[in-house]
């Protein structure tokens, strides 16, 4: 139990615990409440004659309209705190929701459709514990010369194949010996600065030390305010950092106006492209079959974020600095405007503000930024780093390849594997309110029919207004069109409606087939975007139990009942993918391939946010 | 002539004059060989007895493989400095190679062509004077109660839509008081912080500075040297910047290699979507028609550009600090990598050198960027900012308009007109050398045959080599190939062949019909990728002579003649374009937007370049 326990409180929330009177009604729970909760499940199910485990803990979340209420009125009572629990219970799956306050177990459901909960370090553990005394499996070691100190081990989820039965188990469930292959060499695969053989290089300057003490925002509550933006930072042992209630000030209205209620990476699908024993099955759910947070690392001052930034723990133990908020100055130009005639020069440099995790899922990293820019726009940026996934084969020269291999050969011996990485953004947009709509805006070629115009064409928009969820299911290909969230009930002074524009990234599409398992459990990604009408149950794009899923709890299945999302609380899911062909620059680590998106206001504001932005005030270098 | 020499060497080269043997062979011509040509020019053709003005006047580039046989062995004599001259002669067009070094008119030849060279400012400001006097106008301004003295004319090219026979001449050939329309309210429309009231807003951090002195790059003969990196920076009056001879330290090769001979942006496309009388005409080539150097202003030090920045001079005259050349770090990370296990983290911070010009061209500015990184990365960057092109209506409401209009109503009697940015960029790549190929990688689904497997899917690659000019057209849609310039002569020690990959940005392709007449002009945007065999002479995407051209020289037209592109030099021609619904937030100034596109070294290294980077020396804020 004490085992089970760390491992929960790693996903525990950041910050010093304090009395629960004060706590936002969207912070994560505290130390104490994830104690609180062990307390009361223990007691509901006394362990002497239960066998129990906890898979996943989180914050219960209030009903939007019950957070809404208490932020119309913070000094009223804030609704009560309540966590959703995930047990494994007598080899059952339980979900409870316990009532911090009334010290209960308020709800005990069990599950009995198909699929498990997330796997923890202790299945992990257990699974490569088994490994490691398998007999058959240490004279295989020794067969080969190796020493077992010198083995690492890992399990990886085994999927679901259209099988009628499932169980719940790892990748481990019978030995097979296939082959001898020779172990890529390890010369030249050090990555760490202080083992660096000749010849070394290239050294760079450092990035500019900020003045000490500056960094830029507040932080109230987990409420961080910076410039014209406020919003509030929670952690989640599912999907890692969720950004929740992000308003900006609007100076001419005087007032903060609602934006995005609440924005978290729902789920993060990686299927390799080997489709041989040993392979076929590496179709990767990060967070639902492990949880993104599972896999937070401490971040380093100065390199993983710059000068100035300030660093979060996962408290209360095993992950310090495992988030980084910091003011970002790219060198880039927030806007200017030259008029040569008039001798008029203004420019503004840009600036924003940056929530970071890094996730080491593993092998690979993955740098996760929330960022917000003045202007009012919001950029989710992935950056891809870290250790490719490798095979390893007999060949050192692509030449000796003769068969259909699954990747590139990056190193000798060893080929990098092809794969896609799907990343689905649960963005909860409330432009200026709940009440919102879908706009699809085409851009159409017409033909010019005045015949005193010699032109022949030209295009012009036409909106569309998406009734139910299939009119909002989006597969960007050519000439997409653009995809707005608009509040129909509330318009500028010139009578556009206010919107956010999503401005899309990459927009590669899954390129398995339909019918294909895996395909079926990550239909999710299907389409790049899919509008729902708000539901407080439908968190996880992948469905609540993933592992061993099949399919039948995803985005793709409740969009089927074609809800109506007409100018009502409506949820963009948004899913930003690419497709991994390796090279050898890859190796032996990646450099950061980074995608994103934009979220953009349309017509939200008057005239330019950042029109009034007063010219920064230089610093010198201090003699 | 005093006031045409001034425009010519307003176009002129930066850094200080120097003597001809010092000069690189791609060095823009310097103020004393701009005076020279003008000498040579005004001796072959006497001015007492010729209409003469300079529309164009550039360095005739050495042939590429005088260059490459000059730099085997520096020490050399360089190849003959030589101009390229248009000039407007006796109301017609001719192209004059001058040599400096023999002081003669080596070739002149008389243009018989559709077509006129680009407009420079004396035409334009021919053109206003006569607006300015023409007394029908002038009784318009007074009967709409403006002082003359309020009223800014600039005049725009007026293209070509199937006339047999064409002028040079602009959009004021006839005079029509078409229509009062009530002036837009200039009261919001000030953008000097001089002139900000309230409610003004928000104010925020500078960047932190550079310690003095540290610029990080060197600079010897405009050949710049930083980290891995070396490239020659030139400038020319119609494209800007010029990226010649960018090659890369390959430290295990203990050698520079070859990546890009030459790179600018050859032409940039802006058609506007009003399809009415006096706006139809608006679909401008901003290199072609005025040259996009003609537009460059000085840039501010710390807004325009960050700390350490670099400032250059297009000398001799008119725009100092016209480009600027800075480290770039942006809190990204480079690298990464966390091994929970072994307790092993290391991260790089990113960072990267930057070559940055400004083109206003009349109300918009584009932020022009070349970015180089350490992980041989070639970013191309676009900022859009400025003022958009708007349209007086009589509606200050958008329920007020009833007929169609072709923008989005951003301030009272104000449109902003859609439209479009297509960037055509010339990369000249040589991988590794002259001799290259063009390879298509596409993704296929396969199915798995293998009965033994249950997933019934994946996807693997398969390359394709293009022969010819046709196969190498590619309009980037859904799934699209990965592009690669590769060297068929060079592998890795792997086998592989070494390459650079073209990443895409932004494919929105012409939405314009291909009868169009401006689309005929511009037919070089109908593929997003071309691929031409090396040809000194085809510079520019456009043609050469773009004023009322009839597209008869253009990429689309060169590339008719399907030449061989296997294994040869060959240039890569890639369009990055988007549309532009215009909102409210883009009023008076908009807010920069950003598109670009990156090549990526893949399987040019045989690993990682960065892998060895020496962790940088961060600096304390000195007390």
């Amino acid at each position: 139990m004490a085992s089970t326990l760390k491992t929960i409180l790693f996903f525990s929330i950041f910050f010093l615990s304090r009395v629960s009177s004060k706590l936002h009604p969207l912070d994560s729970l505290t130390p104490s409440e994830f104690l609180r909760v062990r307390a009361i499940v223990n007691q509901f199910y006394p362990t002497f004659n239960h066998k129990l485990s906890f898979q996943y803990v989180g914050l219960e979340e209030p009903d939007k309209h019950v957070v809404k209420s208490w932020l119309s009125e913070p000094s009223s009572q804030p609704p009560p705190r309540q966590a959703f629990v995930i047990l494994r219970l007598n080899r059952q799956t339980r979900e409870l929701i316990v009532d911090l306050s009334r010290r209960s177990v308020v709800s005990d459901k069990l599950y009995r459709g198909f699929g498990y909960p997330i796997l923890v370090d202790e299945d992990e553990e257990a699974a490569v514990d088994l490994v490691l005394k398998h007999g058959p499996f240490l004279s295989s070691i020794r067969r080969r010369g190796l020493n077992i100190s010198e083995v690492s081990c890992f399990s990886e989820t085994i999927g679901w194949y259209g099988q009628v039965k499932t169980n719940r188990q790892l990748q481990i469930s019978e030995y097979v010996d296939r082959a001898v292959i020779p172990l890529p060499k390890a010369e030249g695969t050090d990555y760490r600065a202080s083992t660096i053989t000749p010849p070394s290089g290239p050294r760079f300057n450092a990035a500019p030390p900020k003045p000490p003490g500056q960094t830029g925002f507040k932080l109230n509550r987990n409420v961080i305010s910076w410039g014209n933006w406020k919003f509030h930072l929670a952690f989640d042992a599912r999907v890692g950092p969720v950004i929740s209630l992000a308003s900006i000030y609007d100076a001419e209205k005087k007032s903060y106006r609602q934006v995005m209620y609440r924005s978290y990476i729902s789920d993060l699908f990686v299927p390799y492209q080997d489709p041989t024993e040993g392979w076929y099955r590496t179709t990767i759910f990060d967070s639902g079959e492990y949880g993104l947070a599972n896999f937070a690392v401490p971040l380093e001052p100065l390199n993983d974020c710059p000068s100035g930034a300030v660093f979060v723990d996962v408290k209360p133990v095993q992950v310090q600095d495992a988030m980084c908020i910091f003011e970002r100055h790219t060198g880039d130009v927030m806007w200017r405007h030259s008029d040569v005639e008039r001798k008029i020069r203004e420019t503004r440099p840009d600036i924003s503000i940056v929530v970071r995790m890094v996730s080491t899922v593993a092998n690979y990293d993955y740098i996760l930024d929330w960022e917000f820019k003045p202007t009012g726009s919001i950029k989710f940026l992935i950056g891809l780093t870290g250790v490719l996934q490798v095979k390893a084969v007999p060949n050192t020269n692509t030449d000796q390849i003769k068969e259909e291999v699954y990747g590139t050969l990056v190193a000798g011996n060893t080929i990098g594997i092809s794969h896609d990485h799907f990343l689905t953004y649960h963005l909860d947009l409330d432009v200026d309110g709940d009440a919102n709509s879908f706009m699809k805006t085409r851009l159409i070629t017409k033909r010019i029919k005045d015949k005193n115009i010699p032109r022949k064409s030209y295009w012009n928009v036409e909106h569309e207004i998406a009734k139910t969820e299939s009119d909002a299911k989006i597969l960007i290909g050519s000439n997409p069109p653009e995809l707005l969230v608009i509040n129909p009930n509330k318009e500028t002074k010139l009578g556009n409606n206010v919107g956010y524009r999503l401005v899309p990234g990459s927009a590669a599409r899954p390129l398995l087939t339909i019918d294909n398992f895996p395909q079926i459990r990550a239909a999710f990604t299907n389409n790049n975007v899919w509008v729902t009408p708000y539901n407080k149950l439908e968190k996880w794009a992948s469905g609540r139990f993933v592992d061993r899923s099949r399919g039948d709890d995803t985005l793709a299945v409740w969009t089927e009942k074609n809800r109506r999302i007409e100018n009502k609380d409506i949820v963009m899911w948004y899913t930003v993918g690419f497709h991994h062909v390796t090279c050898q620059e890859d190796f032996p680590v990646m450099p950061t391939l980074s995608v994103g998106f934009v979220l953009k206001p349309t017509n939200f504001f008057e005239y330019s946010p950042v029109l009034k932005t007063v010219p920064p005030q230089h610093l010198s270098w201090p003699k």
